[in-house]
């Protein structure tokens, strides 16, 4: 039996991690068969977690080629879809998935520039044909995200990036949203509640459409 | 002015590091112009040596898909080369190499069995037409190789691949040798004094080569 994906992308501050938490209440409440597995992009396995540290903390003298930072994430992504996502969808579990390839897609295609084709190459090796059945694309302004991440703290190396890079990562992702049947655009930079509602929303008609066929 | 790059590849205990120690006193005997910069792979920098330590020490409980040890490999290929490789080059320095891209294409390629056109693909990716000037490739039986590599203490996740890896690696290395203008194949089995005077033939020789011309 085949398990169901589900990844929550956006930039960042836009709200991911309520998001997850919303969506695994949810299917509790709907009583899905099999397990509810949660996991993160970069990151969700030991190694995958020590490329994340890489990835997020840089070093004060040494700059991460625009290169390297999108390797590092792809082999991050290899072992979080053997180790994590591809043994959950084989026993049948629903993985819940804190970003996914659609971010590669905005952050190294849209905001660092790097061609779609070496993104697609790239993904083609790690996962194949895997695209999450439903990807939630949580849309908000890049200076509320920016505001939010500000206020968790000391932005990380690749939040450091700067608003330019945000507006054509957000340009990315909302050009992918409109092309691509998987993925469902949501106004994130409402109030919580009425966020966590149409995600709720979402969820429950996309399995009720599933279920229908 | 553009400098000099040379590398020493082979099988793990093949005898690198005193290779390298012989290079830079020949050169350093020769007195070329520029300075001598020593680099390895994977590492160099600090990020890159981040890299290595994912590379060689793995996991307990989680295996390094094949996929992300190329991907890793390539990331700290690209902060070696944008960082140390290149800016000396482009200051006319003697760079020695400790392995370069022939050793993936034996390890990972011929030892993994990794397409040639996946390698070739992110060799351009990270260096782009890079080539070392000179590669002496180190040549020992896999058994000599793994004897030394054992002599040194514990083996690494990489050491640890066993014999038919290596062998298949050594072949790979073997075969690339044979038709490539810039490898030049070294009897590494033999006495370490005898090793050192051939490098030094090897080097006083292509560099006279290089001068006549």
């Amino acid at each position: 039996m085949n398990g169901i994906t589900i990844s929550c992308d956006g930039i960042d501050g836009c709200g991911k991690s309520t998001a997850i938490a919303t969506l695994e209440r949810v299917l509790t409440e709907m009583g899905l068969p099999g397990k509810t597995v949660i996991t993160r992009e970069p990151g969700g396995t030991p190694l995958a977690e020590n490329m994340r540290a890489i990835l997020k903390d840089g070093h004060p003298d040494e700059d991460l080629t625009d290169t390297a930072e999108l390797l590092l994430f792809f082999a991050a992504r290899s072992q979080t879809y053997e180790h994590i996502i591809k043994p959950a969808v084989d026993n049948g579990d629903v993985v819940l998935m804190d970003r996914s390839n659609l971010t590669t897609e905005a952050y190294q295609g849209g905001g660092r520039g790097i061609s779609s084709e070496v993104i697609d190459n790239l993904k083609q090796m790690v996962v194949g044909e895997f695209e999450p059945d439903l990807i939630i694309y949580l849309d908000v302004p890049v200076e509320i995200g920016l505001q939010r991440s500000r206020g968790r703290g000391a932005l990380d190396r690749i939040e450091q990036s700067g608003v330019k890079f945000y507006q054509r990562a957000r340009q990315r992702f909302l050009q992918l949203a409109e092309t691509r049947e998987n993925i469902v655009w949501l106004d994130a930079s409402k109030p919580i509640d009425e966020v966590q509602a149409n995600i709720e929303r979402i969820v429950r008609h996309w399995f009720g459409v599933a279920t229908v066929r």
